[in-house]
Order: structure tokens, then sequence, then C-alpha cells
């Protein structure tokens, strides 16, 4: 009966609804003389309607990320950690706010932590290696499905891994959650990151490590992704679902897609919700009713995926990505059991990247 | 588009899981010499299972609260805050851990307030009439339903009302939620708890103040309602219910049962479930429905409510019972709008009262 369950952390506080982003004023700690806010925005938000719902001053900082390009990485932390005490001569900031997808608000999370400890990130890649705590940070998702506004990781790309940092230290203090925002959002890129918190949602449930609140979140997700993706679910669902699929994932684990997807990102650069749903796609053997489903959205909404993407790949490249899946250990646990080595062979993994 | 959601708190740490309440280690403040705990229990408890899985000091205080025999008062509060600071001397306790039910919890959550407040916890009931922090609070639900566990509210009867104190300072630091517990629960209490939290979803999900957030955890906790008493869902179940529960009546708003229980309990000391069943018996018209739902689980679980329970009560305590459901402007504004006044008249209120 005993659980090994980690401690649930949520995020103490949150504004919900369209157009909410105009409150932040009642989330950020008030300014005194010579304060000032870091400002994270996804470089796609530029000249749009975010900017006209925060007041933003002369003294604060406004780093425009293009998280288009591609995934964060450690050394893009670390800059933006030393630009920022350079330009400010040391004095830290009262708040950071991050806002964008999963990309932007993990570099959000990291700056804050990073602010505060020493070294580069790359040092605090893995669980609780987070001595001090951050910077007070906000999160405001414009675009729905990474649940990154939920969870305690960053996840960044180093010189050979991609990686989380996973720290009480790096959940915000507070989100953020304006549906209006999704409406900025070009078709492909918010089927994507739809699709992360509906591959999230079948990993935490087809997954062992799961208890009955991180079930009663995944399914509630679920549902909604369903109902926005082959029903009429507006963009608060699509919030709402993002959200609770986040907080599953937090208390339980991912399985085979995104072990699958890490590998991906680091050999091709695909963004994380793509490589996602490249990944998803050839799971029928693991996740076969849910892979039906996915590929009725993907028709329903006329996107095309690429196909023999690992085609041109020489074995150096794929053996970094094999190292990379099998460095997935938990989420494979989680996925196939404590003998998943036995069925996730290198072999195996090779089949399935060379089926994408 | 412009919402006016009040900002949706959330207790940041939980623990879930049965036989998860010998992990509460893992929550409290560690000790120095001299520092200690207040535990507040339900008496119900006593020489059970609850004291195996905690370790107690002999320098910690236990309060053994009778929380079957009536709602907690203001009175009971401030007596149990002057106790504590007799006893040790002005020293403040490190952390003060609840557990028991929605009314052992709020104890725990007013006592906490109290030894950081001055004057008498009246003084408190209402919204944001909290100065100062508590002390450092973990909840621990004995039995499911109230959500008290989730929840900003401590409510307590003062002279001639039924009132919360709502601040932040009165939300628990962390929660554990083992639903082992719920064994020691008797089949009654078991129901009128558990119908607590259904009732909860219904007033959430029927009301006019509710978001897609609220509605998710409200859906969810309704479906897991039913599957617990309508089929045969499981303790984990309940115990999310009840959290999820919670969390939707904490960001939207309880209705006209609500509104009526509250008379009930001033008048005739009900417990609050228990007085939430009678009323939602003869609601007929305004959660059709659900009322019928109700009225399945009272007789698959052969559960049978008192009738004519206000047909003793002269005139003056008919009216105390309709002055306090006529104080609840904001619940029944959520139920019926904001012309509620023309709909739920003295007349009206006294018509269902007799019926109850």
């Amino acid at each position: 009966m005993e659980t090994t369950f980690r401690i649930f952390k949520q995020v103490p506080r949150l504004i919900f609804g369209a157009g909410s982003l105009r409150r932040i004023g009642e989330l950020v700690p008030p300014k005194n003389e010579g304060d000032y806010y870091v400002y994270v925005i996804d470089d796609v938000l530029k000249n749009g309607v975010v900017e006209d719902s925060l007041s933003i001053d002369e003294n604060d900082l406004v780093e425009w990320f293009p998280a288009t390009r591609k995934e964060p990485s450690t050394i893009q932390v670390d800059e933006l950690r030393d630009k920022v005490i350079k330009e400010k001569a040391g004095k830290m900031p009262l708040c950071i706010i991050g806002i964008g997808g999963g990309s932007t608000m993990d570099v959000g999370k990291a700056l804050s932590v990073m602010l505060c400890n020493e070294g580069s990130s790359r040092v605090y890649q893995g669980w609780d290696l987070v001595a001090n705590p951050g910077i007070f940070k906000i999160g405001v998702p414009s675009i729905a499905g990474s649940g990154a506004e939920a969870s305690r990781t960053a996840v960044l790309m180093g010189a050979d891994r991609k990686f989380g940092i996973n720290s009480d230290h790096s959940m915000f203090n507070a989100i953020i959650m304006d549906s209006s925002l999704i409406k900025t959002v070009k078709k492909d890129q918010w089927f994507y990151s739809g699709m992360d918190c509906f591959i999230h949602c079948v990993e935490s449930l087809e997954g062992t490590m799961i208890n009955e609140l991180a079930r009663g979140y995944a399914d509630k997700a679920l549902e909604l992704c369903k109902r926005v993706f082959m029903g009429n679910g507006d963009d608060d669902m699509l919030m709402t679902a993002s959200y609770m699929g986040g907080v599953s994932i937090v208390n339980s684990e991912v399985g085979v897609c995104h072990a699958l997807s890490y590998g991906l990102s680091i050999e091709l650069e695909y963004r994380h919700g793509y490589a996602n749903c490249i990944a998803f796609n050839v799971l029928d053997e693991y996740y076969g009713k849910h892979v039906a489903s996915f590929r009725e959205m993907l028709k329903r909404h006329d996107i095309q995926l690429s196909t023999n993407v690992c085609s041109n790949l020489d074995d150096s490249a794929m053996n970094r990505m094999i190292d990379m899946t099998l460095r997935m250990e938990r989420p494979l646990t989680n996925a196939l059991g404590e003998n998943w080595k036995a069925i996730l062979t290198r072999d195996k993994i090779r089949e399935l990247y060379l089926k994408m």
C-alpha cells in the first residue's frame, strides 16, 4: 500500500481567463525606486497584443526570445544571465516574466535560477541540483500544450543532450492563463503544441507511475484535447488541457514518445512539439488507439508530417539519437516496466527512428 | 471578454496515496531545540492508526477536537489559541497539523491565523481581513468531501452566523491525501461528507460564476463522486474528488444548497454534510437531474434522512434561518443571477425549509 510518489508541487497562484494578462499587476511584486523586471518574450509576439497588456517601464529589460528557431540551450541561458548582470551592474531583477510557449517559459525559469546560482546552467540539468531559490517568476503561456506553466522542469539543450533542470526553484510563483493569446498562433504550431499535451496525457495514463490524482488531471486534459482537436472545443479548454496535462505529467512521467523525440530534437533540431508528432506517429504498438486518434486529428486539420526524416543521418548521428533515448530511463520504466531494456533494444530504437 | 475571477490559489505541495501520512516528515519544517508542533486531530481518530503514522514528541501539543459533536465555533478557536499561548508561555509552534474532516482542518487553519493576529477570530470572518501570515500548516483529510484541504476558507460558527475566514493566510502550506484514513469513517459520515463534494460540484457547474478551469475540476470531481457512490469507485477516487471539488469551489462559488444548509446548522446544530443533504433533497427546481442522482445514491447506500426537521421551530428561529440564507449573497447570485432577491424571497425560503 505504501506509495513512493514524489511530492506533488503546484503553482500557488494563477489567474485564468481571456484578457487576464492585463491583470499581471495583481501578481508582480511592487517596485521601489530602481527596481526592474525582466521580460522574456517569444519574438513571434513582437509588435502584438502582448505589449499593450503589459506596462513595461524604461528600466525593465525585455528579451525577445527566438523560440521558433530551435530549442533553447544552456549556452543561450548562460549568455542571457551574463547580459542581465552586465547591463544592471549586478543588481537583481525583482521579477522575471516568461511569455510564450514551453521554450520561452523554460528560459524564464532557467534565468530565474541562474541569476541566483553560480556556474553554467549545464551543471543544474538533472534532479534537485539547484541550491538557492531563484528570482520570483511568472509564466504566461501564449501557445498551449507544453504544460511548462505547471511544471518544475526547464528543458535545455546541452552539448550532447537535451535535459531538464528539475527543481522546486524552477517552478513559477504564479501563472496567467489568458486564452486570448492563443489566437496569435499559426495553425501548425497550434497543432504541434496541442499534441504535446495530448501525448503527455497518453503517456501519463498508459504508464505505470500514475496515481488517481494524476489520472484525474490526465483524463480531463485528454478529454478536453479531443474536444478541441476533434470537436468544437475552444481556447479556454485548450488552455485548461495544457495546464492539467502539465500537472499530471509532473506527478507521473512521460513515456516512449518523449524518449524518442528528444533524439530527433538533438540531431535534426526539430522543435519539441513537432518532434513528438513525428515520433508518436510510429508508436502503434505502444499507444495503439491513441495513435489512431492522433491520425484522425492530423487529417481533420490537414497537417502533413515529414517522412523518412532519419534517412540521411549517418551511423554516428543515429547512435547519438539512440544513446539519448536510452538515457531516458525513468520515462521508459514508466512506459515499459523495469525490464524495458530487453524490450527497447538499440535495434528496436533504430527501427522506430527509421520508420519516422 | 474581460474576466473578473479572483486569483486562483492552490496548495503548493501535496503528497498523495494510501499510507502517505507516514511521509509527513518530508513536509514539516525541521525542529531545533525547544521547537514544537501543534496537532489538531478529530477525536474519533483517538487510539487509532493516525498516531502510529506520526512521530509526536513530548514537547508537541495534541488537541483532540470533538468534531462530531457540532460545527466549530469562533469561541472554540479563541480558547484553543489562548490555551496554546498559555501552555507554551507565548512561544509559537513551528507547524500546525490538522487531521480530520472539514471542521477539524478548518480549526487547524483558523488556529494558525489566530496565533499571529490579535483579537477574536470573529473579527476575521469575511474576505481578506487577515493581516499577518499564519503559522506553517499542513492539512490531512481523514474523511473526504469537504474540500477544506484545498480551500482558503475556515468556516466557523459565530454568535448568530456561520461564516468563513477567507484569506490567503488561511490556506494550508501542504496537504497529505492518504486514502487509507477513509477506512476509519462510519458509513453515514462517509456518505454525508462525500455528498458535500457532490453538491460543491453541482453548485459550481450549475452556477454562473464559473470558468473553464474550474469546470474541468468540477466535471472530473462529479464523475469520480458518481463512480464512488453509484459504482465501484475506490477511496483514492473519493480523495481525488474531494480535492478537485474543493479547487473548483475556490475558483467559482456554492449555490442555493449551501445558502440553506447554513441556516440548518445554525438553528438545529446539524453538521455541515448532513445539513447539505437535508437541503439538497428539496431542491428539484434548481438542480433537478442532480437531485435525482442524489436520491439514487441515498437509496443505494440505504441512508435515511430525517423529515420535517423544521416543524418544531418557532417564528424567530425560522426568521434567523431566513436571515442567514439571505446573507449568502454571492452564492445566491452565482445560482440565480443578479436578480436573485426576486426569486428567493423570504416566503420561498420558508417554503423550502418547511419541505425539509
